[in-house]
């Protein structure tokens, strides 16, 4: 019926001219992602100006973790080897190489595939691919990508990757994952790891290049001595798989593992080579709540670098507002979102479309309108809520980064 | 360095010749999305094949809701208007309109437009738009879409429409939204509602079409007669207001609210013309587990539809297995996904990259590659997670949708 005014619709959301700096009411998601970065410069944008929900990582804070997580590990012998599947985008991945990082994990052999199409390629895929049509990716990869590494964990998944690389031609790189005790993912250390660590080794499109082990789930055990007791049991074993390889003369240049929570104590296992941080750059009230060395309540190594912005749409009612950014925006992770800067208020967003403010004792109130900043509850599940981040410094948009990698669970 | 082998990576992926009927060992996504509907039918692929995970709804469980529903509605006397904030893809609003639904609801603004540049004309948008740059967006919708309808909730803000309207040239179709007592959007019911009526009626760039009352804390209420008592007195007072606006000569032909449990109460309520049912076309365990007017425990009105596919990836350990559908491809609604067809089994999603089925009393186990589907928790989130739906009729792909509103929460 309206065909004729769905094109005009369209055609004129495809040419409208952006008046950039003069328009001050907001700004469209889809208007600023037309603009190239010399005229979203020069537009000077506030965050506060951006549409909401609207994901943005702060420049400085996020720098500075990069920076204090580097000095720490180069201080404890070891490198870095941060996880993609917390930021899931290619500019930070970047960064991270460049802050001195020796390679980029991924979770997923389709976040290998972005990254490296996005110029990285220093990858290595943490979970083991197990049917013929990943498998088969995982090679292609390797193929031309040739610093590209694969984790295994059983005997047959070793000889589908061997036969699959000879069929491609190449001799790929390999590690073996460990099993930490979590009996998620990896292969029971000792024995076992040592034959897979061998048959890796003898298999003619196969090269060992040492192992894994992902203690996943030490990394938000409350206080930091409990925390450190924990991971360094759970690791023994992994450390006497890596002594029983070299005994065995197999290659142990990589023993990769740890994450946020432990990334200062991992160096203490023997033949550690580098931590698997992902949290790290962006931190959220998940890691804030786990306490640190010197701090027993608050983990203040690194600063909350990831908010949402969200709007305040009804405000009729004593002691509380209703916002924009509910659980499609903020996840239902917990503790909920914190609002920055703020005290005495309680954020929910349990609702689908909806976040709920409630006032206690609070620092200010809302109306109407308004904007409010929250610190991330999880990071990793809202990034993937997002196809893009708000890069801000100084309160302005300094860039927009596509989340390539976001929804790739394949 | 190899940014040649980047190049050629890229292009072969971009022409690789897809061999879809001879190639049985599962399809790439990226392929898939390639073949157009002629050569995708005649591909005849199983849903076994795809890659995982893989967010899937069976057609024939789907067409039955759609049925289902609208034959209740129209023995009630009432009318169906969907809300697309549960799927968020214009294939399946189409469908919903071919049934018989007289229009298709949005929460944002952002999946009106989605929905209007995929053909849908017959649009309400059930949240208020506070910002200058929404205000200005709905404006312009309602200009190129005269079918659209846009909710209100407060002068001030039924002020701004109407300029905004003005400036556009056009008289915008607006709803009063008003709060069934969960305080969070709508305007008070009773006089407060019937004075933003009446300014409705009077600015002149506003019509008025009746109201809007969703009393979505009544849906997820345990059981048939508890649930009808809860909402039956929390639209009273919405009720009230439409006797109020008849009285005073308003024009009160939309009273749309409810939704998936109560679709079959929200006709006793006097005036209301039209449920804003949601979740109804895919289902999924929250809403199962409310019970139904004739099975106290089960709510059977209508059938799970939408499912995820999972890979298990590790099997090494007695009673548990380890699949690649975390909480990125499953969320961590509560209760969790449920194995379909399968009893004795409990699946987590809690991890964020790995699902874990445990067996207490099972009626079979998985080993590694072997594929699993899950029935899931809730459906809205979960939706909002993929970019496509594969429509599946006789365990074959029989299409494959966009998910055109995935993460438009603005």
């Amino acid at each position: 019926m309206n065909n004729y005014s769905r094109r005009r619709f369209l055609s004129r959301a495809g040419l409208a001219a952006i008046s950039v700096p003069s328009f001050s009411q907001g700004y469209k998601l889809d208007d600023l992602n037309k603009l190239n970065q010399e005229d979203l410069t020069s537009a000077n944008i506030s965050k506060w100006d951006l549409d909401t929900p609207a994901l943005c990582v702060d420049l400085d804070a996020l720098e500075g973790n990069l920076a204090s997580l580097q000095k720490v590990v180069k201080q404890n012998g070891i490198a870095s080897r941060p996880h993609a599947k917390t930021h899931k985008c290619p500019q930070i991945a970047r960064l991270q190489l460049a802050s001195g990082s020796v390679g980029i994990c991924v979770a997923k052999i389709s976040e290998a595939e972005v990254m490296f199409e996005h110029g990285i390629n220093q990858l290595l895929c943490t979970t083991t691919n197990v049917t013929p049509v990943k498998i088969e990716r995982a090679m292609n990869l390797r193929k031309w990508c040739p610093e590209f590494i694969q984790a295994t964990d059983s005997p047959a998944n070793a000889r589908l990757l061997s036969a699959a690389a000879i069929a491609k031609g190449i001799v790929a790189d390999i590690v073996v994952d460990v099993d930490p005790g979590m009996h998620r993912t990896g292969i029971t250390p000792g024995e076992p790891a040592l034959a897979l660590a061998q048959l890796v080794d003898q298999l003619p499109g196969l090269r060992l290049r040492g192992i894994l082990c992902y203690d996943g789930g030490s990394q938000h055990v409350k206080g930091f001595e409990a925390r450190k007791k924990q991971t360094l049991e759970r690791l023994a074993p992994a450390v006497e798989t890596i002594r029983l390889m070299k005994k065995s003369g197999l290659n142990t240049e990589i023993f990769s593992g740890g994450g946020t929570g432990t990334y200062n104590i991992d160096h203490e296992n023997e033949g550690f080579t580098d931590v698997q941080v992902g949290s790290y750059v962006f931190m959220d009230n998940q890691y804030v709540a786990i306490g640190g060395e010197n701090d027993t309540e608050r983990y203040t190594d690194f600063t909350p670098s990831l908010t949402i912005l969200t709007t305040v749409l009804n405000d009729q009612y004593e002691g509380r507002v209703t916002t924009d950014a509910g659980a499609k925006a903020c996840t239902i992770n917990q503790p909920w979102p914190l609002v920055k800067g703020e005290s005495g208020m309680e954020y929910r967003s349990g609702s689908d479309e909806f976040g709920t403010l409630t006032y206690e004792n609070p620092s200010r109130t809302y109306r109407v309108g308004d904007k409010i900043e929250l610190i991330v509850s999880h990071c990793d599940p809202v990034v993937n809520l997002y196809n893009q981040i708000y890069a801000i410094r100084d309160e302005k948009v300094e860039a927009i980064w596509k989340i390539a990698g976001r929804g790739l669970s394949q």
